[in-house]
């Protein structure tokens, strides 16, 4: 029968890269990888790095997944779905392809696999296309990433944290702690300047970036270090921790 | 400049342990450990373990701290900012009698050290009292062990998920995605009972347990089950992720 690993490779730090997910590793004989295009680049070079740093037996082959365009129109939910069906026929067709009856396959997740990420649910449909069995190796998130190199708690005592995207901050606004991923737009400028931020991009790489205080005294600021960083990359993902 | 790690080990998997916090673990001179008594040993021979198997050269020290009451009665708050202050003072007085003015020291957190651990509020106290460098390790947590393991994403399409404690999810109940920790009340009984729930115990150990359906179907079973692991093992951590 088939393996595949959906392997959780950390968020930035090559050595985020956890015990578990070096032994999966090992255990590949295809890297099945999405094409997302030269402005993710640096992405894919963390992913081969993290390759030839980990893995002792270099007799892994890495098979690019051409990645189906998604609609910019249309309802958000319905375009999402529409592309994971695109995106399942084409994996089943390469796992068909490019996997012997008991080989081994990886998909490698930024972060961790559950988290804003669509590899496991696109596994789900490619199940119905082709057998294989499967496990997940989770990883080290950009939330705690952030958290890590700020050297603060995620809560506060005893206290909730939301985990959620800038398009949600926008339309219900911050109550309590707040983590912020997917925010293309600095929706944090939208919340009472006293409300206080964490910032981080490019973290645990060499090119990391960190900023902190409150919305108020460094929102602006902020905005346009990311906005420089971004146009100097081609890219950018980045996180933050509110507290109101 | 004495140094400290703040260590993430992750949570329960030995091989959760990542590369960064592997060569941590292996700079140490002294891990500081708090004695949590006879319940919890599993856990104490669990970092033993990670130290044993993850170290290279073994001629690092374990130094108990003794862990002050928390006051069962009084406001909770204050309860905790009380314990956390006589913990500063022990870990400060801890910290100058077994290092050496360059030694390392490290903590090692269960999971990460930003969820829901009072390792980094006590140690901003401790540099009240003595002088140190230190950094933070990230771990896996059990938010991500549970979703691995059930091999589930944690958010709906660009949905956010609220990470909360049993107490909080009693008082303000559910909406959308949550994970729940530190419940020792199954207070997941409380909710309607179409709400789906993803549970895990002793995760990523040889005693895991996993459960999921839902609150209708399969809760009176699941709280009789996790009363009994927590008789028969003598303590419990688990967690789940319910969505409306």
């Amino acid at each position: 029968m088939r393996t595949i690993h959906v392997i959780g490779i950390g968020a930035g730090d090559p050595h985020y890269v956890t015990s578990q997910a070096i032994r999966a590793l090992g255990d590949t004989d295809v890297f099945f990888a999405m094409n997302k295009g030269e402005a993710k680049s640096d992405l894919v070079a963390l992913r081969r790095e993290i390759c030839q740093r980990f893995i002792v037996d270099q007799r892994y082959r890495f098979v690019e997944l051409p990645d189906p365009q998604r609609a910019a129109d249309g309802e958000y939910t319905q375009a999402v779905a529409d592309w994971h069906h695109a995106r399942a026929r084409l994996w089943a067709q390469a796992i068909e392809t490019e996997l012997g009856p008991d080989g081994v396959g990886s998909f490698l997740a930024w972060g961790d696999p559950s988290l804003y990420d669509s590899t496991l649910r696109i596994l789900n449909e490619v199940a119905d296309h082709v057998e294989f069995e499967f496990d997940v190796i989770p990883g080290i998130t950009a939330v705690q990433a952030l958290t890590a190199r700020h050297r603060i708690p995620l809560n506060d005592v005893g206290e909730p944290v939301l985990i959620t995207t800038g398009r949600q901050l926008r339309s219900t606004g911050l109550a309590g702690s707040a983590v912020v991923m997917l925010d293309g737009e600095c929706s944090f400028l939208r919340c009472p300047p006293q409300t206080r931020i964490w910032w981080g991009a490019y973290l645990g790489t060499p090119d990391e970036l960190l900023m902190s205080g409150t919305v108020g005294e460094i929102g602006e600021t902020l905005a346009a270090l990311r906005a420089d960083a971004r146009a100097r990359h081609g890219w950018i993902m980045d996180i933050y921790l509110l507290r109101a």
